[in-house]
């Protein structure tokens, strides 16, 4: 059977030193239960950070890059998926994961978040940005969930997952 | 020389009648400032009304369909682009349209406008949604404008466009 | 209702003198029995010389352009598609042709063949090359048209379109 | 470092016996020799076939599924990446792929063998089809290589990936 898989999403070169911590210990609880992690592939902000967490923890990870080149991917990522999509692969991103955890939204991000929303799927922000927050939960009361840290967001993750039949 | 192509987006089935309205009237102003109205193609929403009025002030239309049928495609798109990649197209209606003007946000119009961003191209929101507007400015100052009115967006893409040099 | 779309495929950089005749030819004489032309959009081969031929005859034209930017289209454009897709708007050419017009064979061009076979759209090829028109209509009898010259083939398009119903 | 990956490509639902029984070979002398097997993802044909011999033989696979449901997808995937992108994903399988190997051909997988050859990469095709393996050397004298069985077409992959640095 399929593999669960969690998403990790957020910003590259515009990533926070708090987006990058997030991101490092999402990926390091996901491969601890046993998910593999997804990112967009780069080597860079969010998307490094998460599989390089999942790494350390001796996870399984897997990267969706935007470019036509493997060798653009980030050494953590396991198996790259090279698209040549550019941002169009986000589409894939957000069909792929079975959960996305978000940290730190930018445009690219938000392209994410709304595509997995579109398709009636669950997204967890780790953000303090309030406005953010608010604005999305608008949108979709019902698949945005948030948490003010990456524990509380594995926690909505299990549960969300526990209950998960594969859409 | 390629003409310059002004994309109206927003909800579908669950557009409001405000939406619809504006939606109507860029339409309309549009094709007689001379810009082909391109919209997302299906008979439904925003999509329908910004082409039906593009054709009722006599302009020209595309529409970008995201299913594999020609056939799903309003009766208002002159030229029907079918792409068979779902919400992977809204990538190519960021890309396509030299401004984007959204009348109403929800997930998938959320998309286009974030993959817009991310691609450095305008967008002009017609709303009243404070928290929404106030979320977007946020992420990027320089390419989201608004607007409270049709016309009022239309003065916003004429001047954005009089100075655009091709991307 | 939507125009009748023909598109003109074939090598870019390495359309050979024929090739390049056909594609003007076929441009010129779909202008003048009101199709849209539409081809890959770059300034290159077969691409280029079906879109001039359809402006030279007075004709509307459409680029699916595979780069993230405009301003890589061919002049002889009218609306130009930005997809972004890399060789993935192959698909797009293929779908959103009503039927293709293949003057001459290279890889690309073969992909659009064969998607456009997969989606059971027809397929019309100029070719001296027989082991291609053999191997093609081994895979595809009822899709796959042979024609020696422009106007064969622009005779087998008119017979295909006028019984068309939409796809 | 990223893993080596092999695609299996050939028909689905009109696979013959041979098809089916060469890609289930391939898929268990892939996992023997430490790749990871992908496919179209789907349960049918070499798609499924291919799948099915890499996890007897104890291997590791990742289907990249043209649909946007989850559920599509062989119980032989192990990661299964949801596209959403009906065939355009096809693209995604001709550049994740190391080298692909072809277990019969038919209008989607032909589409493969081209946009990877459009891509430059190297292509092994099993067949006694020599009206189509002539054709594609024509195309590619470099990147196509022909087998008549297997243990052929493995030896060719060896020898490739051997010597490959990632592109």
């Amino acid at each position: 059977m399929a593999q669960s898989i969690l998403g990790i999403m957020g910003p590259g070169e515009k990533a926070t030193a708090d987006n990058l911590e997030w991101a490092y210990e999402i990926g390091k609880l996901a491969a601890r239960a046993g998910y593999v992690v997804l990112t967009g592939a780069r080597r860079s902000g969010v998307m490094e950070a998460g599989l390089r967490g999942a790494k350390d923890a001796g996870g399984q990870t897997i990267g969706i890059l935007p470019s036509k080149s493997k060798s653009d991917a980030s050494p953590f990522a396991d198996l790259v998926v090279v698209t040549g999509l550019n941002s169009a692969r986000n589409y894939i991103n957000a069909l792929t994961a079975d959960v996305m955890v978000v940290c730190g939204v930018e445009a690219g991000t938000l392209s994410e978040i709304a595509l997995a929303l579109k398709e009636q799927k669950h997204v967890v922000l780790i953000t303090e940005n309030e406005r953010a927050s608010a604005f999305l939960k608008d949108l979709s009361k019902e698949f945005v969930h948030v948490a003010a840290a990456p524990e509380e967001a594995m926690a909505i993750v299990n549960a969300l997952l526990k209950n998960a039949a594969p859409n």
